[in-house]
């Protein structure tokens, strides 16, 4: 490197700090948010589960509710699923396309979301992971109102993350923070077998 | 629900499941895979660090190297630390903003590639999170060549993810999964401060 090279890169340094400090010194509100994590693409509920690990790092409670059961052990539930500071809640009974019967699958819904509602008046849960939950709105099974109303009561420092590939406009209105993760490839179109601690 | 809506959801429930079931079917291949996480959306190291939990959960072993050390102790690295078949390395020095020391940058990406170098040599390693990895070849500080070299003669059994906003494109060439984390809303720019647990 010549002096020239280090003086650029040192002053292109230099600018990006100012920006970044400037950003941070107008973001000082302090309340617990809701994130949505949509998209066809691999790495939403990964998210929520490495977001996760890091609020139970900090000595933080959370909870897990998944709305639809998909394999029976995964290694995120094996993984999580005896820490003190942590409540999992597997419900749903299977993937719609699985179990094709619409009135078992609203019933599902309905007890999920009334674990749902008790831990979103709980202000001991620092973050609730509501996994796959957009497919309960998407298929109907549960009022986007009903969502909306208890979200929007819940605790100040409670942060909520919401997985799922399509996401109710209703909750997109009223979200703090959303990624749209987009599917530009997949292995398994490439012919390659989903994998225990990969896909699941 | 009438007889009729059940009927339509039931055939809509069977078409899905042909459909996925016909995908699955093509899907034989066993083996390792590149995933790369990038876009400027929030959830991309969150996204490999769920996966981690993931594949430790399935009792495998598995190693993280973090280009750019950022915060000395964040939640995910608290959460995991002491975990018996994980190895951690914090490697890098700060944000490049903040250093603004261009030898001092290349330097600190050399000495982390040559861990990464180890463990990708290593088939015990079921798992690499090579998290902000991106920057160096932004920045220049490591040859993307050499990378790619490494990463192909790689077990095949081992598993690889790298995230940061952008992806040099000689990685994306040879990579099985590529998703790409959309911004939309971010908490941040609403004037939700950074919080332990969610952002660190």
């Amino acid at each position: 490197m010549n002096d020239e090279s280090t003086q650029r890169y040192q002053t292109r340094m230099q600018k990006k700090k100012a920006v970044v400090d400037a950003r941070i010194a107008q973001a000082n509100e302090s309340r617990g948010v809701l994130i949505l994590l949509k998209g066809a693409g691999k790495g939403k509920s990964s998210s929520a589960f490495g977001t996760l690990a890091r609020t139970l790092g900090h000595g933080y409670q959370a909870a897990v509710v998944q709305f639809i059961k998909g394999r029976r052990e995964t290694g995120e539930y094996l993984f999580f699923r005896d820490h003190p500071a942590l409540e999992w809640h597997i419900m749903g009974h299977g993937f719609t396309w699985e179990t094709q019967d619409q009135a078992q699958d609203k019933a599902a819904a309905e007890a999920a979301w009334a674990v749902t509602e008790r831990l979103l008046q709980d202000e001991r849960y620092r973050l609730l992971i509501l996994d796959e939950m957009s497919y309960m709105l998407k298929y109907g099974h549960l009022s986007v109102e009903r969502v909306v109303q208890a979200l929007q009561q819940r605790p100040k420092t409670q942060n909520v993350m919401i997985t799922g590939r399509t996401m109710a406009q209703p909750l997109q209105a009223i979200a703090d923070t959303i990624s749209d993760v987009g599917d530009e490839r997949h292995a398994f179109r490439g012919g390659v077998k989903a994998q225990a601690g990969i896909e699941y």
